[in-house]
């Protein structure tokens, strides 16, 4: 593309650095704010430095905080004996927004990814082995690794479940199987088979 | 959604008020820029400001430029008999990137549109008539019409017909029909319905 500036020429640039935004989208974002007042993008402008300044990772779970520790591990009301084990903060929002689970989570911050070139040592494992130590961590009696189901999240719960074993603690995964609300024929060959082979018996 | 800090929840709604991302997308890109160096969330949000700060407008054409005159209007290399009339810069960068153009644009900032409120007086219509007059105007021989094909885009390209008919140039439309590569079994039935009608003979 022919820039009419080097201005936008760069602010494109920019722009389409960040992940799935290529620059024809890109271009039309830097025109939009162009369009609105000045004010509306030196709020954007500092709102993401003051974020990416600012913002803290608890540091018991390492999900995203205000403070020393994430609104739900500072919480009573939580579970303290189940502990959910996740790649990064957006799971968090999705299990919490599905209001069925109480207990407390683990961010492991990544997945195991050899393509990508990260291994166990660049993820929060150690820090989730440490939780099951000492006086809180006789209270934990179950991790739950709810992992992505691809090559690399099951790799990655794999080295978790040998890592756990010796905890001598329930540990399990979350259900894969046929989607609700979705259509039998749609479902792909590998989940509806898994779907069978983990079939649950009515009780 | 629940987000787990403000800081967080302030740029994911900062970022959308971007045109096309969602909550779930803003929230992907702040992540994005939670896992990168702080120097690129800087770099990114100094680029914007800069950009918003001192982008200029050609005081001709309107298009987006660096000085006074877009690289188009300063250019000795264009036919400036020529003038292809477009909503944006977008515009003006998907023609020159079909090399197929060498006149000069004007850019109107936009397209009527009753339902958004933009009327013929908020685009730059009248600037466009002026370069039609005085000595630069006697030389232009046309003016084409590079709207949208869409209703807006018609009744704008209808209300600078009228506008344009005192002045004795050629006024012409870009070509509407089948697109070049496209099945003809897939045309909508209004394209291809007009395809008909503006049939071409061989000569």
């Amino acid at each position: 593309m022919d820039f009419p500036s080097k201005l936008i020429e760069d602010a494109v640039n920019e722009v389409s650095k960040l992940p799935g935004i290529g620059k024809k989208t890109a271009l039309r974002l830097v025109l939009h704010l162009l369009k609105r007042d000045e004010e509306q993008t030196q709020a954007l402008a500092d709102t993401l430095v003051a974020m990416r300044k600012k913002t803290q990772y608890c540091r018991k779970c390492h999900n995203l905080a205000d403070g020393e520790l994430c609104t739900i591990c500072a919480s009573h009301r939580r579970d303290q004996a189940v502990i959910c084990v996740v790649e990064d903060t957006r799971d968090v929002l999705a299990i919490e927004n599905t209001a069925q689970f109480k207990g407390l989570y683990h961010v492991l911050g990544g997945i195991i990814s050899p393509v990508e070139g990260i291994g166990p040592s660049d993820l929060h494992i150690d820090s989730l082995l440490e939780r099951l130590q000492g006086p809180e961590g006789q209270e934990v009696r179950e991790v739950i690794l709810a992992l992505s189901p691809t090559m690399e999240g099951d790799t990655t719960a794999f080295y978790l479940q040998k890592k756990l074993k010796p905890y001598k603690i329930r540990i399990s995964t979350i259900a894969r199987g046929v989607p609700i609300g979705g259509d039998l024929e749609y479902a792909d060959e590998i989940t509806l088979g898994r779907s069978i082979l983990s079939r649950i018996a009515y009780e």
